[in-house]
C-alpha cells in the first residue's frame, strides 16, 4: 500500500536530488515511460495539454539535465524546494494519485532571493519492482507570467 | 486516537480547498459551532478576542464564501498555503490541540507573487461522527499590518 | 528506531520555540556536547568549518540567547520558518542523520515581510535518555550573502 509518508519521502528525495545540484539523479524519480510537464492553472484549466515543458520519457528528462549542465545554468542560479504535505486521492499497492503544493525560491548568484514559482505537482505514483516513482507529474504553477530563466526542473 | 498524521491530512484538503477554488468546500472543515478568527501576534498576546476576520458558526463562514463570490474577488488574485507540521500539544480520541505554521504567497492576476501572510494557525479539532472537524482555528498572523486585501479565507 | 515522523515532530516544537519567542527553550533542543553552526552553501562545498555563526555546547547556545536577549533583538524583527519533509539519510535506535529544507521570513517590526532566507538543516540527532535531541545542526544557507541582521537562530 502506497501511503501519505512513502510520498512524503519520495518528494523529500526528489526535492534534495534538485536543491543539491545532483540534477542527474532527477530523472531516475520518473518510470521509463513517463510525463512530466510545467504548465499553469489557466491552461490546465482550458485543457491545454502542453505546457510550458513537456517530456514524455525519462530519457527526454536526461536529455534536459545534459541540455542545462551544457548551458551551465547552474552558475547562475539555485532552487530551494518547500513542499506541502501531499493530499493523497486514490492509493493502493500498486498506484497512487495524489497532490503536493510547492514553493520555490530562487537564489541568484548575487544572493538575490525571491519566491519565484508556487503551484501544485498533480501527480500519479507507480510501484516498479519495489520502488516508487512518477508515471506522471504536471508542476501546474499559479502564475501565468513565464518567467524566461525558467531552467531548473520544478 | 487523533495523531499527527491525521492533522497533516486534513490540513493539506484545506489548503487544497482554498488554493484550487474550491472555497464552497471551506466550511465543510468546521464543525457546525466553532469559531474562526484571523488576528495578529499584538493582538493574541493583548487577549484581543475579536480579531480581523470572526466567524462563530458555520453558517458565517458560509455566508462569508457567498459575499466572496459575489464580489468576485477569485478573478482578481489566488492564494497559495504552504503549511508546517503540526505541533500537536493535547490529543486523544474525541479531541487535539495543534499549532500549524503557514506561509501563504498571493498570485495577482497580473502575475506577480508575493509572501502576503506568515503565521500559525491555532487549533482545536473535534471528533464528529468519525469525521475530524475543526472547533476552532485561529490563524495568527505575524505581521501587524493588514493588507486591504485580506480576502480568501487563511 | 528514530524515524521519519519523530524528526518531524522534533522539527515543529524546534521552530515553534523560535517563532514563538520561548528563545530561551531553543539550546534544550540540542546535547549538552553539540555543535551548531550558520553558514552557506559555497563555504560548505570550501570545507569551511566555521560558518558565520558556530556554537559547540548547548551552554554556548543559552549564552547566545542571552546576548539577544540583552540587544533586544526580538523587538525588531520576527522569524516564521516554513520546514519541508526531512530526507532521513541513516537512522537507528540511538542515533539519526537527516536534511530537512528550510525557508525562512522575516517579518519587521513595519509589518514587512520577506523571504530572509532558505536553505538546509544537515542534521545528526541522537537519544539521550529517551529524548530525541539535536548532537548537530548546520544551517547550510542558499545565498551566500549574508544579512548583517543574522541574530535569531535558524
Amino acid at each position: 500500500m502506497i501511503d501519505l509518508l512513502s510520498i512524503c519521502s519520495f518528494n523529500a528525495a526528489y526535492a534534495e536530488a534538485i536543491d543539491s545540484d545532483a540534477l542527474e539523479q532527477w530523472p531516475a524519480f520518473f518510470a521509463q515511460q513517463c510525463r512530466y510537464r510545467i504548465t499553469n492553472v489557466e491552461n490546465e484549466r482550458d485543457g491545454l495539454a502542453a505546457g510550458i515543458v513537456y517530456a514524455d520519457s525519462r530519457a527526454m528528462l536526461e536529455d534536459r539535465i545534459a541540455a542545462l549542465r551544457e548551458a551551465n545554468i547552474y552558475e547562475r542560479h539555485r532552487y530551494r524546494h518547500l513542499l506541502g504535505i501531499p493530499l493523497v486521492q486514490e492509493a493502493d499497492a500498486q498506484a497512487a494519485v495524489s497532490r503536493t503544493p510547492f514553493m520555490v525560491a530562487r537564489i541568484m548568484h548575487t544572493g538575490e532571493t525571491m519566491v519565484f514559482a508556487t503551484g501544485v505537482y498533480a501527480d500519479r505514483f507507480v510501484m516498479v519492482d519495489g520502488k516508487l516513482l512518477l508515471e506522471e507529474r504536471t508542476a501546474v504553477c499559479d502564475s501565468t507570467v513565464t518567467d524566461t530563466l525558467l531552467a531548473l526542473p520544478l
